[in-house]
């Protein structure tokens, strides 16, 4: 008898502590947080880097779950191995298989706490609706973007991250511990509804749609000639008008480059992107009516699992 | 002809990025920062860390100028290495002697722009008092603890570190790029002033007198059983009440520790710290009167010197 199975993934970047102790803490006390039915296997990502307390050993695990990688042979450094052995154990083929897999963040920049999606799969967008009709919280959808492949939740037929900051890399704050929990326990009573048919799902759904990124400017030997303006600081979300300095240098003077138009900028200042070059990213604020093609793939995945395993 | 020279070192912890790419910035354009006729000699403290984004690469640099630790012939790992090389170049003996050694530091703490003295030492206090003077920054003072020893600028006659937060670690940040070259060009002021006998000190100098530091509490395994209460979050340089609690579990209880007496908190919340278990350090607000012994101490440093050197 087969259940419904979720993933749910902590210390995926070894430096993000919050999530894993919430996840240690739950562990001792398993009343913490509430299953609602639901069978769940929780994992820490990348535990060697977690206790080397540091984003990744070889690789950025959460930039390997690319198919072509997956399968290369040759290929066999610390995160490699560990992405195959996820996907051995809790992939959707695995030897316990997870339809769903939400991978819990943290990061330096002032996202407060977020979703976000990798394309516009059907049923992560039904989970997302459900969670942000519950919460408000915010989403950015990433998409289109060839320089940033290979997400965890990408090899799930549904998945999420949820995103809490800003708090530096490796400190523990009560607040992102709080919030990081509160999104969780949303996806679980999302799923868990959904489960029973009981899904309450918005009108629409609220999309901050990836545009791109925008790196410092560099000089010649790639060394940052300028540091992000004052105006973005904690910007994170907010719409930017085309007159707004993005970069300043050291002697105050705003550099030239501007935006080409009214974007929202998210991913301010986070601290392990400097070395993708990505200073920021941009997004585009869009509201979409909700689809029932995502609620029945949701559904789908969900419900037509828990019929193969039997009655409720 | 020997001149008063002045040891500059950033990135003494290699994922602190804000001094060091304040010195990248001075080497494009000397005139970025004004020297007023003293001899500077800037380095990078650990280039090594700095290029791999690490605090360090073997063990602390900021810990491993402890006198038994250098003469040990049987150590010579990556820091302890770097250590005797800066102290055969810059060292009070070494190839380019300094008597002055800044040493430029970030934090994740909500510590501000503020100076950290290691002991009493009277040419440290005179220093201190001049920019104390000038800017106004809180000076905190570190002495008389066991377990944190082996500070860069205590193998120098006279020095001082420069601590400025909250900023997390890897992050390039406007804000904090400006008040450590605020800091610092106070720094060379003061020290220009008083090689021509015209320092300017104030009557009395404002130290927070370290009294220890606290861990938040672990259980059998180590592993953190609370963080730190939201009370204490961005309450550095703050006295908290003895009723104040000092840390929080996952369930929201406050954990029955308290402080037993009215102290200041610094240091909240310091990423690198939680390897060494503090979670905060306590100080104590004291008011000391300005002495002359302090004036004669750091004026016979860079006075008698220039006075060797020939006429100014």
């Amino acid at each position: 008898m087969r259940e419904c199975e979720v993933l749910l993934v902590a210390g995926t970047h070894g430096n993000e502590v919050n999530a894993p102790w919430l996840f240690d803490q739950w562990q001792k006390d398993p009343g913490l947080i509430n299953c609602h039915g639901l069978k769940l296997h929780s994992v820490i990502g990348n535990p060697v880097a977690r206790e080397a307390n540091r984003r990744y050993i070889d690789r950025d695990l959460n930039r390997s779950f690319q198919p072509e990688l997956l399968v290369d042979q040759s290929l066999a450094d610390l995160e490699l191995n560990r992405a195959k052995e996820l996907l051995d154990l809790h992939g959707p083929e695995g030897l316990r298989p997870c339809h769903v897999a939400i991978d819990l963040h943290s990061t330096t920049s002032a996202m407060g706490n977020c979703l976000v999606l990798y394309g516009r799969r059907p049923a992560d967008l039904a989970l997302a609706a459900l969670v942000q009709g519950a919460l408000g919280l915010p989403i950015y959808l990433h998409e289109a973007d060839s320089a940033q492949t290979g997400f965890l939740v990408e090899q799930w037929p549904c998945g999420l991250v949820i995103e809490v900051g800003p708090v530096p890399q490796s400190v523990l704050q009560g607040r992102i511990v709080r919030q990081t929990r509160l999104a969780l326990e949303a996806c679980l009573v999302a799923l868990a509804n959904v489960r029973r048919r009981q899904g309450r799902y918005p009108r629409q759904l609220v999309v901050h749609r990836h545009l791109g990124s925008r790196d410092v400017p560099r000089d010649d030997s790639a060394q940052p000639q300028a540091f992000i303006h004052s105006c973005l600081q904690q910007q994170d979300w907010n719409i930017l008008s085309i007159e707004d300095p993005l970069f300043e240098t050291v002697s105050g003077a705003a550099h030239p480059e501007r935006l080409d138009e009214g974007a929202a900028v998210v991913f301010v200042n986070e601290a392990a992107y400097a070395e993708k070059g990505i200073a920021f990213s941009l997004c585009c604020r869009e509201v979409w009516p909700m689809q029932g093609t995502w609620i029945r793939a949701l559904e789908t995945l969900m419900v037509e699992d828990v019929q193969r395993g039997g009655p409720l």
